[in-house]
């Protein structure tokens, strides 16, 4: 069986992949690691392991987890991530890094929008970005898999059909995002203190949001065009999910039939997604708790106006859960594996 | 002192206007009124009134409000609200109608969206639409006045400075609404269980909300051109309070200052309208238990997109603090008169 | 393998048992029904299953279910369960009840509390109370077993290891419950609208909900002493967990060190039983989606009063994940098959 | 007009403070300060102030402060009130202090429970604990006012009319009491991030939580005896309110009509107690945004035990409401003055 660490075990997406990994059927836990001095139990974080479950979080030292790992799961913060992912991986490791760190292919973007140098570029083109719905072929082989962000992950598999079978126009792509609070991470903030968020609701990083170029080197890829988006992030009262309603435009004599056509293949085709038809629509009950990328469409006939709504667990399709899909993919094992019935 | 009487008084909408009444400096409240045999006391419905107060709801009688009243406030669900507004109109009551029964001009739209037959047409074209910040002056002498629903307060209030001053394109507005649960009112609905709701999120009537062709006359009179919206609600696990968030094409050549410009101006105008300015947005904690709408906007110079997000309380200048802002207008007082402070 | 079905899957705790039985290692389901005529995908309300599972709840059939069964779950509401649990005891099946209809063992107590006739009297000697830690012996042989309500079980087993072992005083003992709605069921009421329950907290049934007699007769069994208590419940602006915080006396020189062990002998030897210490508790995090009862005590040695922290997840231990227990008990598997990792 | 100025306006009981005095018929608010450099805008933190309000928070400064203002409302953390209150009380100013620093008569136990070193011991003897319902005739005359803790006057309340009149026994109350999030201050925490606090629930500082020994000399001062109490807090994922569950035994031979008495004739005589009745309870809703303490009792014939149950929000009856309260009585005013519709 092979072995997986996890680098970061204590943050929202640590403790997932721990709660996923305890019960994989084909993989077993190997070290996992905190930036702090003192061990932690791990059935501390996921009070749901068993009570002989003796895994415990301990000071991270790179000699001991290189030499226990197959798979390094990174889930520092970004920056930091950088650097520990990429010793992991000039140890000939299989890294799955889930900070920005690896996602755009350009420095000077990665600089630009993160306000950061980056002292790894020369692993930017060995990174394979995770969406496994549109790049399984390159994850298969790869070794750093730059796990995508949460947004990103909801954005994207709403607009891939569509602009793949090139049945929309590219000039005005519109993601309104609705975020759970769990997706700003543990970070103490006054921004996610309870009287803050509750019973409230707003937009934050109106149009600069750092997913944003993450989405549009995505589409653009998948368009062989430039694409832009306008994304507007917020923040719900709840602890995880993320609903994106996204605008765009059909092109001219597109019909109904053939835009649900599109969302109906690709989610026979993928593990994954699931599609609910015309005028039906994923709440986040749906998606909570779970791997899934749920997605519904309505076709405004009168202004050619296309509403995608996806709705995605940020810690699992959005972090966490696509993290375990891409090894299990990597791996050569069933995609599903551990991720059903979570 | 004039009297004023609300038939529907056990509504959240109902309930709201005894709140603020209560307190009115200038009006004295008449009769409340009830579908039910029961009697109530308002303080069951309105803890915060003192020990001293005995205002009881009772069983509707038309004649005694009748007799009581110089304003009858109707918070009557629609197709009940169109004829008891119209027997009061009758009367030569000042009647404010916070139902949708009068909001639409034309009966056949009225009677496409509501599927219900309209008894009143002949009062349509009497009725003043309630939004003071656009019908003013005709608030001033109506006897009829069809206050807004809350979806549109909002959304309009965010496009009427831009369509006035002609600053945006008419082909491409969306709205993506996301309302407290209050909106619903009080029946008793399976979508409105906690266990729905809590932690959940999703949209619902995704381009078919009844108050679409609300949105679309007003705009539509404020453009002097046929206006079509994309419009899109959702439902927030909280209380109480509206966000929209708006995106529009500006027109070629118009100025980021341009467009800030017309808000400030809108903003100074105006007792119940505020404007953060370019890049900075309002959440519900803003505006929960008061009567203002606060707006901020953003623009992206890349695509032209203009982003304007709007606040409102759904009860409040969504419902019945506007209700009160109408009577205000139409009675002389102050426009702010009971309504800061709230 | 061994085959179960759920009669009333469309419930809470119906849906619960679909998601543990559908990942259970040694049993397959068999008849999943409901009383509505319509055919209901069990993806619908367990979104969590994956996309190739095809199960289908259907239109109730006493034939169909008896031949598909060898466990049969019946969670129906109380006095619809009676003949139902009844009628598969009769048909030699193994039989775990999620109502009330068999917990209590004398049937005019039962009729005073619930208000209704019971119509198998017969059966109230035949059925095991199923509570593992007290009654496993006995569940290990029962076709009836008579699965505990939620607040029952987190107040017992609070309270088992101090009157087991003789160290606190009978005759004050109070129960102050703290449950989250999934506990009141998926029935229509205005008690349990979001508008209700949302921001709001308060007692209900105080000193006479229908589970005292449940709590009361198993404490007496294990003190052997007629036990009474003051029951308090009160209702949570959450989803699911019941927390109880319980008040008695210790018996006179009983030293702290000796109420600490007899929690950690308990805890020792049961599966789904977690002891914290003296000093430190649980919150609801800690059991939500577990089978797991977490105890935490003090003891004020001023006036001898000790406290009982106890939290359950109430669809869980409370329900659905203690019926599996049972099952686990009853089919000679391990008690923990299907139930960690929840 | 007299002139109120608020020392420490930030924080949520000075931001309550503001919104109660922007609106109080009889005086007129002078300074408003904070501990930080920056000036803010008294809108920013009360959005239902007018758009005419130019209120502004700045720097603290004792000389100007000293200079405007006949009454100083203290709202900062324990240790920091001390100096700042007993400052103003030299300078022969009303002080109202909301922190817990001249709550305790007794230097010693103060220095036990918080592990501070008291600098005005000297005042603790001419400082008057404003809890209007016990002690409203000595407020009239006081100059320096400890305004009661949230948890205290919740429970002092519910146990005053019964230990008045000597109803019930002294040895066994237990007040197990659960607040909502905004009781524990603007403080950063971990505890009360909302991924902590969302759908969770919790009891802390069991039986060791600073107001116990304010709650039990209150008690004792009322019953002439030495009190102890049982206190347990519970932290409730709700903005505002505290419920206090209280259980007691009444002595022999006392009547559920003399109870009930009891509570009725404590709230006729009181503005601000509402009395349910026997078997009615009030919840948070009827609280909330009120300066009411409403009680609802139950008696159990069987074991002699009384249940109180008392709600308050914890930052009007429990802070701010309260100080206004005492500064109604200290100045003359009628008690309700700027606390009704509040």
């Amino acid at each position: 069986m092979l072995t997986c660490s996890i680098v970061g075990a204590t943050s929202f997406t640590g403790t997932e992949l721990i709660r996923i990994l305890a019960r994989h059927p084909h993989v077993k836990i190997g070290s996992l690691t905190t930036r702090s001095e003192e061990k932690i139990d791990a059935r501390d974080l996921v009070p749901a392991l068993g009570k002989a479950n003796d895994l415990v979080i301990e000071k991270f030292n790179f000699k001991k987890v290189a030499r226990d790992s197959d798979v390094v799961f990174v889930t520092l913060p970004h920056t930091l991530a950088m650097k520990v992912a990429g010793d992991f991986y000039d140890e000939e490791k299989i890294v799955i890094d889930l900070s920005a760190d690896f996602r755009l292919h350009r420095a000077d973007l990665y600089e630009d929008w993160y306000q950061e140098r980056h002292s790894r570029k020369d692993l930017l083109k060995e990174a394979v970005y995770g969406l496994p719905e549109i790049y399984r072929e390159q994850i298969k082989h790869a070794n750093l898999i730059a796990n995508p962000g949460c947004y990103p992950t909801g954005a994207i598999l709403g607009l891939y059909p569509l602009l793949k079978a090139d049945l929309i126009k590219h000039d005005f792509i519109v993601i309104d995002s609705k975020s759970g609070v769990s997706g700003a991470g543990k970070k103490l903030s006054q921004a996610t203190q309870f009287c803050e968020v509750d019973e409230n609701f707003g937009a934050y990083k109106v149009n600069r949001h750092q997913h944003t170029p993450e989405i549009e080197q995505t589409l653009s890829e998948v368009a062989l065009a430039k694409i832009d988006v306008t994304f507007v992030p917020h923040l719900l009262p709840v602890n995880r999910g993320i609903l994106s309603t996204i605008y765009v435009r059909r092109k001219p004599g597109i019909k109904k039939d053939k835009l649900a056509k599109a969302f109906e293949s690709f989610a026979e085709s993928e593990p994954f997604v699931r599609f609910y038809g015309v005028g039906k629509f994923p709440t986040l009950k749906e998606v909570q708790y779970t791997n899934f990328c749920d997605i519904g469409i309505e076709i405004d006939d009168k202004s050619d106006q296309v509403i995608v709504i996806t709705a995605i667990d940020n810690l699992l399709k959005g972090a966490s859960g696509q993290a375990i899909q891409n090894m299990n993919i990597r791996l050569g094992f069933s995609e599903e594996a551990g991720l059903i019935g979570v």
